[in-house]
């Protein structure tokens, strides 16, 4: 019997990225300067909608254990779909939100801090407008469930 | 090699109950009506917490998956903990709490709760007291952290 | 707004029961002696499959801890099938066992354990024919994935 | 009342790297060349000890989805401890090897294959050396339990 090695088995759940370069082009992942900067991203942006009117009732009722699971699904889940070597082992996008009943509002207040946050970092205006192509594909997954 | 089986790693886990009973008295678990009470109690708290004013912020960050969750985990350590044949699998309480700042007025309320379910399950005064000693004694873990 | 309630999120999670009792029938669990009765035939069951020579191969690479998960998930997902007021949190079951590869030998190695088992603790005839028949429905979610 | 911000409280529970650099030094995650170098690194680990005779009891029986955790607990606790912006979620060491009954030997023979893993990726011998020295101060806590 032929066994799958766990490092295949990875490679296969890993799965399609959500954005795949063009041919000769690197990875969203590379082009955004790799995991560190995603970790960056990530907690730049959490921080503020975390202290944001509309969005912060959304982490009020976690832990700090639970909040920093969130925080590293999170992080999984942008590299593992912008091309890099994470897997993301958390629910689909659709049950992880259902219930959770964000509206329009939340998710335009979300993108807009996103947007300041990718500034801040000093993201150029191309790979701008391609991060928020990826984010804005996950909207209806995530929007009024 | 001694194999440990599983059902006695289980049993290792479990570990000692909060509510010991006395000598020859049933269990907390056998006296509440065992396990099919403890999930209408827990059901019909969290029904009136989720619904409270002061309570609700707890659970509006949380998915409908997450909040099966946590449903099913405070059955199980409610059961666990009672004497019933559940093992809680979930964080120890210090660490599920931390981050939260449960005050004193959020426990207040959620006795007040706790106790009107308790009685609209007809559960006697007696058993009442018992219960209402056991959720006090995890005050310390929860409030304040 | 209307905020669905706690309760009525889990509620719907648990969804549909594989043995719906015939009109004016008691539930599989209720038949089983509810949950007491699952968890007693959950953990000698899996002492039986740890202990056995083609089946014990499953349980070696998990902690104590691990093994308390998976138990406690079997339980829940017996009693939330039979009609019992548990949910059951984990993945579905074919992502449950993709990669486990269990064979048709260890379906009917771990059919034959449950016989005996439900046998031990006095299930009767009829009974462990609808307990077989609710089991046998699983198979092709589980088998040679 | 001041919040502590998600960021804040993941970086709080990111806790103390193993192995703190000398000053001026760089992490331990940057001289092994960051995340992409701790996952290739991991996942060449993982595959040849899934192959290993002696090793690969410890995965048989985890479906896909079970070794794709534990491949990520891994590099996210290999990030973390090294000095890189991953939050380690998974239980404590010692919680998470106890009943694995590892052996000297397993232990051994982990090292033996660890070290050929860090050959093939070509990791100089200085930091080798490092790296070793850090797995080393877990053996404590993984072995015999």
């Amino acid at each position: 019997m032929k066994t799958t090695t766990p490092l295949i088995a990875a490679a296969m759940l890993a799965g399609l990225t959500l954005a795949s370069p063009a041919f000769g082009e690197d990875t969203l992942y590379k082009q955004l300067g790799g995991y560190d900067s995603i970790a960056a991203l990530t907690d730049a942006f959490l921080t503020k909608a975390g202290q944001d009117k509309m969005l912060k009732r959304f982490f009020v009722g976690h832990s700090t254990g639970s909040l920093a699971k969130i925080r590293q699904l999170i992080v999984d889940f942008i590299c593992a779909k912008s091309g890099g070597p994470c897997i993301y082992t958390g629910r689909p996008m659709v049950e992880a939100h259902t219930g959770l009943k964000i509206t329009n509002a939340d998710w335009d207040e979300s993108n807009e801090i996103f947007g300041i946050v990718l500034k801040a970092l000093k993201v150029d205006k191309d790979l701008q407008k391609k991060v928020e192509a990826f984010v804005g594909s996950l909207k209806g997954e995530i929007v009024g469930k």
